[in-house]
């Protein structure tokens, strides 16, 4: 393929995404089929499938198979969906829109989506236990205890814990920093990181692609807080403006817009730095850091 | 040891399990302070730890490694803490006292209450990637598969949707033992499987411990039904006649307290005809059945 054909590709790894997706969820028709159609509601049909992207940009470096890197990428995806659901939740952020849609306790009710949530995360867990051509058992056990330290209080639960405790004070830049690292940064990281471990990763590709999912992870955040203070709630497809709206602190509400996008552009030119001994096989990785920064939602 | 040496068996295994769990929960004074906080709570100095008994009974036959069995059982005692913290919120149960101490929504709020839960479900899937002494990891990433089975939405969770939908509905017995198996029955088989999966079980062993965990998840939730209907607030550490006063269908209302009492006498039965082929290895698992039966709380 040429340079040029990374729209091509990423449309093509998001239809394989859903279509991995799809067949790991239960049908809507099996009991409690209440539960199971909430899933496929909070799960399919929505998103960039962004975490999925770098999974399967990683596993392409490394030689990875990808039918592998599906099961690697629903289950980062499944998190992900699990901590919207209850991320969205009225004793949490409380938001109504999500994807374009009512949020699911909004569909579905809060018990159902607590439940959904629930049966979500371990879902996520259930497909890194499926067999994955090319990896051997005791990688795909390193996986596990990778997605659930990226996962849990150490990482995304316990980033949501200081987002919690973070609303209406005012932050240093260290600390929001800190918040972001675990809440969004842990399981972008993650993602990078479990697509590599699909193939087989040289030493040093492994330091230089951890480093890249954490500027990512970084810069993904960052990015997010510009688009929430400037897009609006068409194009974001969820409530903008909430940031301000909860008073939670934001790198654009600490440093201001410009020296946001600064600090942006500066984490875009330090992963591609982080990149550069890697050749061409990181060409998606690189593409996707670029994306990361100029999407619109 | 004796015959009779059963109480001082499981009051070892319960201080161990205690000290295991303890040493595997964050401290309280690392960040996020109030979630590690609360996973502690929500865990630490409460229950009979009945999963965690079975696990090390099962384990015991098999020859299996107490270290590996600790592992198990934290694994298992963390999904029931998780599912008690969840399940007590105001948009599931609604109750404000469990183990004799405020729910975990109560004493932290329901932000952290619901993050308490989710932190707990990884952190029970973490236990299991911890490395095993005596199993392999092919052995353990089936252990994370059985785990993940039967604590989803074809499992525990989707034993409570199927509770939540039967609120106020007249349910036959076939449908309130569905929803049991499912609920409560669920993780106890795979306490069982998974203790025993940790040791060398023999086929007709495993065969016959599936139906024994099986027979006892059954039994568990029929004398807790018995026991919610009889019992007072002080004794079960809960709030006593929950069932009746939410209006939920139990084997009680169902089947009368004569006909329920004769049931679980009749599941008891069936659980000893199960292991009775396996000697004295199981003589844990029988007066376990026994325990479970003759309990007060």
């Amino acid at each position: 393929m040429s340079a040029n054909d990374f729209p091509g590709w990423m449309t093509a790894i998001q239809h394989r995404t859903e279509t991995a997706l799809e067949a790991r969820l239960p049908e809507a028709t099996l009991a409690p089929q209440t539960l199971h159609e909430a899933m496929r509601y909070a799960v399919l049909e929505g998103g960039k499938r962004v975490r999925a992207l770098l999974t399967h940009a990683a596993g392409e470096l490394t030689g990875a198979d990808p039918a592998a890197l599906d099961a690697a990428a629903c289950a980062v995806e499944l998190i992900h969906a699990y901590s919207l659901v209850h991320d969205d939740m009225p004793c949490m952020d409380d938001d109504v829109l999500r994807r374009g849609k009512p949020t699911v306790h909004v569909q579905f009710g809060e018990a159902t989506a607590l439940l959904t949530g629930d049966a979500l995360q371990t879902q996520a867990f259930q497909c890194l236990t499926e067999p994955l051509p090319g990896v051997a058992s005791g990688t795909q056990l390193e996986m596990v205890a990778l997605l659930a330290l990226a996962s849990g209080s150490r990482g995304m639960a316990g980033g949501q814990a200081i987002d919690l405790a973070s609303v209406g004070k005012a932050l240093t830049r260290e600390e929001l920093e800190y918040m972001h690292i675990h809440k969004t940064g842990a399981l972008i990281r993650a993602s990078v990181l479990l697509g590599a471990m699909c193939g087989r990763p040289a030493d040093e590709a492994t330091a230089r692609l951890d480093r890249y999912g954490k500027l990512v992870g970084l810069l993904f955040q960052v990015v997010d807080d510009i688009l929430d203070a400037e897009s609006d709630t068409a194009t974001l497809g969820k409530t903008a403006g909430k940031d301000a709206e909860h008073d939670k602190p934001t790198y654009v509400s600490l440093l201001g817009m410009r020296e946001a996008r600064t600090l942006a552009d500066g984490l875009l030119q330090e992963a591609h730095g982080a990149l550069a001994p890697l050749g061409d096989g990181a060409r998606r990785l690189r593409a996707l850091a670029d994306f990361i920064v100029h999407r619109k939602f």
